[in-house]
């Protein structure tokens, strides 16, 4: 077994101040906003050997390690936050080897685990944001990430890489700034919003803005909008988790919640399994922050952030900074169909930029890309060596 | 174009009463409980050309021609309610042909559109029963059915059909009184509850559940779960029509709507399509109903209806009784996916059971059984004929 990293710690970093404010792509603006963030291994002295990884829709800045407390999160940073969401892909020897790499994970604009977002204090008031804090778009949030690294002096990224909706944050990143990366992994993503995504996401948006705590948003001096929560949870869960393995994992007793339904009786394991799935979720996430994510996941829109009509000249930006692409699906994955990789694939090679595409095969769904590292590991550390062409496999190019 | 059928009517018939009650499967009990029904077309002197419909989750008994008014259905007698949800299928020279063939559709037990159900009114106390209304099995519905068939002195069913989840009910009624059928139907439909028909449904309750003005069933004092109800249906909406026709169909402009959300704008025309979707439906019908109909198909289990254990002991009650199935297939349907019409074929065909399976290509979806009956009609006026072996090709039998 590789070996782990131990405790890790969340940092933060403020950007922009009551003068130079920042200013989201809606025109809204913030007198300084926090980014909570995490690292991993050492930045060398070039600044060469970076790696942004971009969280899915209820991930942290926590990617690896352990993590005890985050200041500011209330009581969400439950146990089940305080192990890294892609600890097995992140150590020593792993993927994405400390020994080699600088990794930098943060919480996305908006959020929840100590980035600036519904739930923290608005200056201005004393009280949380709310309904106030402004719709956030992917450009928000790679705009908020991009002011991190050059906190961090870091130029150029060694590699970008996102997982489910921040495979799409990546793809954004790499367009949006083309000269600060080399390398772009999307895991079990795409590049646009498909029919079947934005329906799902709008049904997780009714399932709160119909929850009688809600508010419009403002809702933290009283009960909060927990069930709509929990719906909006159930309702993405089934497509991150394979239908078999709902099945398999469901064999606990049927029970019927307290409080939770007035009818309906609970009748099959499935179901009382969702639900513990739904209320888990709602201790440890802000039903403000889920929005503000559906939102930006809706809106999401890669060419306007860059003023292009096509994908042919999103993707020439690519083509013409010499990124590499290394796109992976997941065959049994009905939250991001292989066949949206396929697209994004199509793309690249139509701009002529340079990519790979590898699907694995897991019986796990869209969740294999947290569970199964050994399915990835390989191609990932190929590719982040640059031995991704034929000529290179003989000799294992140092990073830079 | 075969002509239509006219004005229709809907009638109602009274099964139990206070002396001899009508019990629920649960065991629960009302003392004589109303259903409402329609006929297309006579029945014949040895009353022998009998066909029962089984409508789908949301149809009613008016399944041909056209009904102004329905008595006791309050304001969800919509326009859209006012012609016959099958009216392409049925009628003189369509492919139920009520110039041979007396057709018979009821309201489901506990349904709202004249059927007893939370909605009508408990002669106990002068209120409606909302929560007081017992849950409703499949197996209630065939009872109460097949009462209804005694009533018209209806010994033997020359066919049951059934569209989507009225296909269970068929399959139900089929093994429950195997002798009174010959002829089995499903159409578009299973012959179980599938864990994701099962996580679909139960996101369905729980949006219902969740709406704050749902008190357990208790609302038709004051405002309804209109949110909930909105929501549940654009859940399901999503698997009748295919993505590439919800598309097609969302061409209108993007509308905020009135009062439904208060923090999320919407975004694009396809949102305002579902929304569309769930405000139509909410006018003409009951969350108690719906809910009543998700729990019915949720606890389906025509197994234990019969007493028995298996799938080939179930069909063997239909080897006995010389039943022939044909079973439709649409191949893009996502409500009820091709492969659970294929596990029903293969139960029966291992059951020694006459079948033929059709698969039928459509751009449409689950919905196409509504909308395409040139798809259907050849088969099903073949087999209602009896001419659904190779021998039979050559002549035309008569309906007995």
């Amino acid at each position: 077994m590789a070996k782990g990293i131990g405790e890790t710690e969340t940092q933060f970093h403020q950007v922009g101040s009551a003068d130079e404010p920042f200013v989201f792509a809606s025109g809204a603006k913030l007198p300084g906003i926090t980014i909570a963030y995490e690292t991993y291994g050492r930045l060398n002295a070039r600044k060469s050997n970076a790696i942004l990884l971009f969280h899915a829709l209820s991930g942290s800045q926590h990617a690896a390690g352990i993590t005890k407390a985050v200041p500011g999160t209330d009581a969400r940073w439950t146990e089940e936050c305080q192990t890294g969401w892609w600890d097995l892909f992140i150590g020593p020897r792993k993927a994405l080897d400390t020994n080699r790499y600088f990794i930098i994970c943060a919480n996305y604009l908006g959020g929840c685990y100590g980035s600036s977002g519904p739930a923290s204090i608005n200056p201005k008031t004393g009280k949380p944001y709310g309904s106030k804090f402004p719709p956030v778009t992917t450009s928000d949030v790679v705009r908020s990430q991009a002011a991190l690294l050059d906190h961090l002096g870091i130029k150029q990224l060694h590699c970008v890489i996102g997982s489910s909706v921040g495979g799409l944050l990546a793809i954004n990143f790499a367009t949006m700034f083309p000269e600060r990366v080399k390398i772009v992994m999307p895991v079990a993503a795409g590049c646009r919003t498909t029919v079947l995504a934005r329906l799902t996401l709008f049904e997780q948006v009714m399932a709160i803005e119909n929850d009688c705590h809600f508010h419009g948003g403002d809702y933290y001096k009283g009960a909060k909008p927990e069930y709509g929560l929990a719906l909006a949870r159930m309702i993405s869960h089934k497509t991150f988790v394979h239908l078999d393995a709902i099945e398999r994992r469901a064999r606990a007793d049927t029970k019927q919640p307290d409080g939770q339904l007035s009818w309906y009786r609970v009748g099959h394991n499935v179901e009382s399994y969702m639900l513990h799935q739904g209320k888990k979720f709602v201790r440890r996430f802000d039903a403000n922050t889920y929005l503000r994510i559906c939102n930006m996941w809706l809106r999401y829109d890669p060419l306007k952030d860059v003023g292009v009509e096509t994908y042919d000249d999103l993707f020439a930006r690519s083509r013409e900074a010499g990124h590499h692409y290394l796109v992976f699906s997941i065959d049994s994955d009905f939250c991001f169909y292989p066949e949206e990789q396929a697209e994004l694939v199509a793309h690249l090679e139509r701009a002529g930029v340079s990519s790979m595409h590898i699907t694995v095969h897991s019986e796990k769904g869209h969740d294999s890309f947290l569970l199964e590292p050994e399915l990835y590991t390989p191609h990932l550390c190929y590719t982040l060596e640059g031995r991704w062409k034929k000529s290179s496999l003989d000799s294992v190019p140092e990073v830079e």
